[in-house]
């Protein structure tokens, strides 16, 4: 374990520019997720914006600070509202993370998944089967969540511990996790602190939801309550993470 | 101000009517939102439906009391139910409402946004940035919610002061709030009054949701627990509002 | 009343092993109540998937162990997915339940509905109004949901008591019982058995949640605790059912 208290640090001022900045998120969400995850974000701080009609995307993700796209529900208009809201990131140089959902369910999904991260994500999130499929990303930050998060770039690996069995329970967590590092993103130039802020964001909100509920249908609620009311302070008096080097 | 008294006794009356007429709903809402506006019409007595298939929509704007029609995920599909349903409406003489959401994020947004509202809805409602744009109307009750709510019509203004912050953290409030002025169009003929019952009645189950919640997700709970339990007395009890003529 | 004790035992049984064998529950449900029904499933201890493109659906059909199909927001590209995911469950041999959603509501509905029921579901299941328009089925358990469940399959007909008035107020109940019972479905061969294993479980966890809740808003948040933390005793305990013969 070598220097995490500037990873916890930075997490927790990039909580307060996220406060403070207010970054607006466009998400390509599947319809299952997308209040669950605007709703996140908005008790977060951050403005997000969802739609997916390819008419408009390109307009909304130029206009945001950055982008995640999640794969979900992969019909033909889908790929090409992702195909232009993903170009329109990078030639704005806007940050921008895939999720690739399911893309260990079908060769389709797989194959998609692929052609996004050849055109060069700043990160890549996803379970660990996805992430066993998908492989060596060629300079996109991995990360891995799940009862404790991994997050690889180079030769650095960050750990996060923070979390509560209860996020398994709720369809959305790991959505709403890629779109709280989008917004982390848009306050960090960091790629791996921004994300590790995000992920020690969520984690620790969970566990002091965890706390007050009791079952997954309140915690949803006091997830939102504890990701509005979290305190920079709370980062660092809470954190568990290890980062090894090498 | 002038004669408040007459609209706060009729927004008490006509909650009454809602919960006994149960008008029908039909909502032409984003995905983002279509459960959250279902469900807050269900608390409050209203009953809604949600389809936006052409092959269908008519069918079920025809059937309902009255309409409401939110821009959300604005695809060629999503124009056409739009235009077949509001069609309806017309024809069939049932109040029915613009919501422009998002009308500022793009031009082609915010052209057909001017040509619903040039078909003569009965009323448009949207947030500042949006109702600025939309500049003025010829005809419909013109409704800015925010902080304040502000209703214009001919030389009629009414300002109803009743809400909470937490509701800019929930993703469709305003979407909401659109959905509960066609139901109270529903039973009350006069736009005006019917729009400020509306408004009332969210404002200050809003008030007594805040007082309970620890945040905006227990908040948006206890929205709707407040909108099912709100009695007509509760309104005549905590109404805030000003009027204003010429 | 006959023999409800052996529908009692095995449905405390059969919540036993959905715990332990998390069946796989495709669901092809109308966007307003994914996010509902994917929760209720995670809370019950099964896992949900939910994509209905055209292109996906048939090997998310094929990977689950069973398939629930609702009507809602009926389009030519939903209809298509509906053809090819039953197909696939009827091909693999996997349980299947059909909900008509607002079958009264337009006569394309009512026909894409007798279409789906001619080609022999395990199981229909709609409100009152929706079950009369269907009429006789040809070997498919009937299913009547409302404050008392009906189902009836040759000679036998059950009635399942439990339950609350505020399941009414929340979007999607239907909905999320359909899915409840492929979830049994999966796990116990008798369908009359199944269904009334996962109807005794809905039920029963919504008057659990009820005397905790202040309205439908935290009703719906505690439907989910409740649906979690349900134990087989807690049905042998609460059931209310008849049954009846001949």
């Amino acid at each position: 374990m070598s220097g995490t208290s500037s990873f916890v640090e930075n997490a927790a001022a990039s909580l307060a520019l996220v406060r403070e900045q207010r970054p607006r998120v466009h998400c390509l969400m599947n319809t299952v997720v997308q209040k669950f995850v605007a709703d996140g974000l908005a008790a977060l701080g951050a403005i997000p914006s969802m739609t997916s009609a390819p008419e408009e995307v390109e307009a909304f993700a130029r206009r945001a600070d950055a982008l995640v796209v999640n794969l979900g529900t992969l019909d033909e208009e889908r790929r090409t509202a992702i195909r232009l809201a993903t170009a329109a990131a990078r030639d704005a140089d806007k940050p921008w993370i895939v999720d690739p959902v399911h893309c260990d369910y079908s060769p389709s999904r797989l194959a998609f998944a692929r052609e996004l991260i050849a055109s060069r994500p700043s990160v890549v999130r996803g379970n660990a089967s996805e992430m066993k499929l998908i492989g060596e990303l060629s300079g996109a930050l991995k990360i891995k969540t799940g009862p404790v998060d991994e997050l690889a770039l180079d030769r650095h690996t960050i750990r996060v511990e923070n979390g509560h069995p209860h996020m398994a329970q709720v369809t959305g967590t790991g959505c709403l996790s890629g779109a709280l590092i989008a917004a982390f993103m848009a306050v960090e130039a960091d790629r791996l602190k921004a994300a590790t802020g995000a992920l020690l964001t969520s984690g620790i909100a969970a566990e002091i939801a965890a706390e007050r509920s009791s079952g997954p249908g309140t915690f949803e609620a006091l997830f939102r309550d504890a990701l509005a009311a979290l305190r920079p302070d709370d980062i660092v008096a809470n954190a568990r993470i290890s980062h090894a080097e090498g």
